[in-house]
């Protein structure tokens, strides 16, 4: 039964690697820089993206958001207060697709976007440190967000996901005075499984840190524009 | 596609709930109580198990630890400084089965368990809180833990898992007054999605309420025990 399952399985991925080229069409047609944005349930992905879409740090970098969730809008109603576009993606009940975003859910919500009236498409997969790693969805660059209040051992945990991406962000760093979480070990342990990996200390709740990750965005939706 | 993937799917679920079975009678023969304990990466499994194993809360409950991780033994090795049995199980590579341990995985681990010896098999899942609740592996209860820095919306957003428990624990309580948790709304969510489930509000950090969890579980091993 194991063969079969990992059979499926690798039919499963082929097929996401195919549909994510195709979205990556769709987007570099239209000069949208696509970022997927990661993490443990409850880290702050959705805090972090209210400070930075409330803000002016993304310039004149227009944005939409994709909101994936098993089920319910929470997270989009909070960010749809900011007028900013936002998709709610439910990954739905039945088992077998529904603790990560995959290409073809992503591209079930092209048609509800407006990809030529944004420059930036910030994609918030479901809270989860193991699969969304393994499905492509036609991004240019995947965000990691880690809490320090999840421990300093999280990059040895779950070595994928801290080597999928291009960007750690360590959030929560106010609460870092009242938990164990020793911050050099850390980064130690994430420059031992993605060694030279950027990473930005910032804190939702305070605001530390929030600016650079909008310049970092705006650098991404450059890049974006200047391809298309 | 979509079609195949959810009868593959229904298969592989229907070989876990005999497996689950099977597991089950091996339990109850030698009179041991099974408890799942699950939660988001993070949340504080291992640290709470760790004063539960590390004080005289359990009285003369003979434990072992089934310790699911996806890759490395960081916990087991914490663990195993007790002086109680642990056994790791890695959820390995491939995708298909890596993001929650499932019947089949515990029923391997089996062999290297003196069942006979131990009256409390508890068994640390993958930090993740999606899939693990669709995979029941012979136990008796299930305990999900949350932390209070994951924020509040946590049963709206993952009400499976919150249904699929016997046991909410609500757990770094010391950092209540450093984060935006309300915990009322929390306890409401929690009744909205699974009406009249105990709960215990605890800290790892500190302690507090964690000889209720002893003894939570001392009442689940007697029950084992008063079958066997």
């Amino acid at each position: 039964m194991h063969r079969t399952r990992v059979r499926v399985v690798e039919d499963a991925l082929d097929a996401n690697t195919t549909i994510a080229r195709a979205n990556r069409e769709e987007f570099d047609r239209a000069g949208v820089s696509v970022v997927n944005v990661m993490s443990a349930p409850g880290a702050g992905k959705t805090t972090l993206l209210e400070r930075i879409l409330a803000g002016d740090g993304l310039g004149g970098v227009r944005v939409a958001v994709l909101e994936g969730d098993v089920q319910g809008s929470l997270d989009a109603d909070r960010l749809a207060s900011l007028h900013v576009p936002v998709v709610q993606l439910n990954t739905g009940n039945g088992f077998g697709g529904e603790c990560h975003l995959d290409a073809n859910m992503v591209r079930s919500a092209l048609p509800s976007l407006a990809l030529d009236e944004i420059d930036l498409l910030v994609v918030e997969n479901v809270g989860n440190l193991v699969c969304p790693a393994e499905f492509r969805i036609g991004e240019d660059a995947r965000i990691m967000v880690s809490s320090v209040a999840e421990g300093d051992d999280k990059p040895l945990k779950y070595p994928l996901m801290f080597r999928a991406c291009e960007l750690v962000i360590v959030n929560k760093l106010d609460l870092l005075e009242h938990v164990d979480f020793d911050l050099d070990r850390f980064l130690g342990h994430l420059e031992a499984v993605h060694p030279g990996v950027e990473h930005l200390l910032v804190s939702a709740r305070t605001g530390e840190g929030v600016d650079e990750i909008g310049e970092w965005l705006v650098r991404l939706a450059d890049r974006g524009r200047a391809r298309a």
